[in-house]
């Protein structure tokens, strides 16, 4: 943990949550909000820290899988790693909107399939430490073909894998992202712990 | 994908990597530093994006695994979900550090032990499309008691947990990191293919 700056030591831990002492946003851009947070620990310890908001309402992350046990991966220019990335399609959930229903527009816009069923896998975080963020992974099966326009600026890849072969999938050095990863896992597991 | 703004449409897309047209910074506070990119793709669109630097010489993520099989996990208050969160000793690289190195400092702060082996099971990302970040996830065997004052506002609480009940695991709420649960998937398939 890096994200401290400890102000003042004294007492016991205790098992309370801490007391927020104060709260101020200290920078903001078009996207992003860094907010100030001075915390007081059950143990006397005061804290500040930083944090990132995230979107209030979430991300969606989908795990598209066919009826053949394909996964739908798809492949395309990352911003911040400034690299191709191979991951699976993801989005913001828009104020308002159903997770699921979200999870299938970004699925629609990003892949080019709807999807008849869709499955909540888990909730993640990123980095729970310094960022508020959280993504529901979800399954996506029973595919049929349904494009919507989406923000893309050139054409996204769509690269299908046998989920079956995920070991050789975690070989490709551009599938970095561990939301994807924890979600090819997941989704490996539940549709293993169905078939048994 | 949401991190976009379109300026321009046009052109078919090309394979070549998009052109820089410029790059800022808008925004910075103590820890982030919040950057504006313009880029230009290989078939003319012309997008504006937010980026997040992150640090240069990355974060590591230790998995540490007791002769017995268990791994040691902490459960500690992190101030970006505003809850205490389990998961797995992690921490920034500081500058010139190795990485590896880096790993057994945040062991011995963290959890009060330092690893004979270690081993880098893969480099993962948090959110390529606006965040550079990465963590490198490694395995720490041959644990030896050795305690480092670490910067921790109260005791991190440990909590062992056999590396073969991961499934038992990934049904703990307060397990939510992505980074954590690929690194727990990762070295046990890492373990069990060095048994088989």
């Amino acid at each position: 943990m890096y994200n401290v700056r400890t102000l003042r030591k004294a007492g016991p831990m205790s098992d309370r949550y801490p007391e927020t002492l104060h709260r101020s946003t200290v920078a903001r851009s078009r996207l992003f909000r860094i907010e100030a947070v001075g915390l007081r620990f059950g143990n006397g310890v005061e804290v500040e820290y930083e944090r990132l908001g995230g979107s209030a309402a979430g991300a969606v992350l989908v795990v598209p899988v066919t009826a053949r046990g394909e996964v739908l991966l798809i492949r395309e220019y990352a911003a911040g790693t400034e690299c191709y990335e191979l991951g699976l399609p993801k989005g913001r959930v828009e104020p308002g909107e159903d997770p699921l229903r979200a999870a299938n527009r970004e699925l629609m816009e990003e892949v080019g399939y709807g999807a008849e069923a869709l499955t909540v896998l888990r909730s993640v975080t990123l980095a729970p430490a310094y960022f508020s963020h959280r993504t529901q992974l979800i399954l996506a099966e029973g595919l049929f073909e349904h494009r919507l326009p989406g923000d893309e600026p050139e054409p996204i890849e769509v690269v299908p894998w046998p989920l079956g072969e995920l070991e050789r999938l975690l070989g490709q050095s551009d599938l970095t992202e561990a939301r994807s990863i924890t979600a090819l896992y997941l989704a490996r597991d539940h549709l293993a712990g169905r078939a048994a």
